[in-house]
């Protein structure tokens, strides 16, 4: 099972990643020093949380963003992080046999890493990341810098 | 800092309870006996995953169900459970007060628990709920039943 039950990070699309980020940092939450004025992360208990432009966020994802009707919807992804690219490319394959749909094929990222994206039956997106940067723990769990 | 930096549980809004249930289902995951037809619970390494009707979700969440226009775009919230009222209605004040709205006020649920809802500045729905089946870890995790 290379498309594991475990959730390594959700990325939410925000329409400005300044005003969102500090929504979070008010509640007491602190940012990771991995964050840029594109992305903000935050290292919460048992998973990571990513703040990242909506538009930016569909690209990301193999979507059109989307026309100025549904541009109040919120976006959002799961992530789960894999030990390799091979195990990426594994699980993008399990998720298109158990009925998923193909948005992105693995390939290198922007970001140093190997990335594709599939989508469930509802359109929910699933990214499937192999990312060096982030220490990933078995259960999926990916440890942010501090 | 009662509105803490952890995740207990994702829903994703699905048109077809029974059809996004068994595309999970084809990836090897398990299905938690506390599931229904109207709700399928997953227990990930990590934390745990709901289907639920994507109209029952916006209802649930204090939100009006979209008009035709948006109907596809995907709906999800993401709940944080505590360990009682207490913490909940502390946990949506300190939401309210860092920015967020106030989707739903504290009240009890329909399934026995106690829940309110708030959504940050970009919309993403937060429901905080102590919820007294279902066994609840210091980092937010919650234990499903298998």
């Amino acid at each position: 099972m290379s498309f594991y039950p475990g959730l390594s990070l959700i990325t939410l699309g925000v329409a400005d990643v300044a005003r969102a980020r500090s929504f979070y940092e008010r509640l007491g939450w602190r940012c990771s020093s991995a964050s840029t004025p594109e992305v903000a992360f935050f290292q919460l208990n048992n998973i990571a949380l990513a703040l990242f432009g909506r538009r930016a966020l569909l690209i990301d994802a193999g979507l059109e963003p989307q026309p100025d009707a549904s541009a109040a919807a919120p976006v959002f992804s799961l992530s789960q992080n894999h030990g390799g690219t091979g195990a990426v490319d594994r699980a993008l394959a399990e998720a298109l046999a158990a009925g998923g749909a193909l948005l992105k094929t693995g390939q290198a990222t922007s970001w140093g890493g190997y990335h594709g994206i599939i989508a469930d039956p509802d359109g929910h997106v699933w990214e499937m990341a192999w990312n060096p940067h982030f220490p990933l723990a078995p259960d999926g769990t990916i440890d942010l810098p501090t």
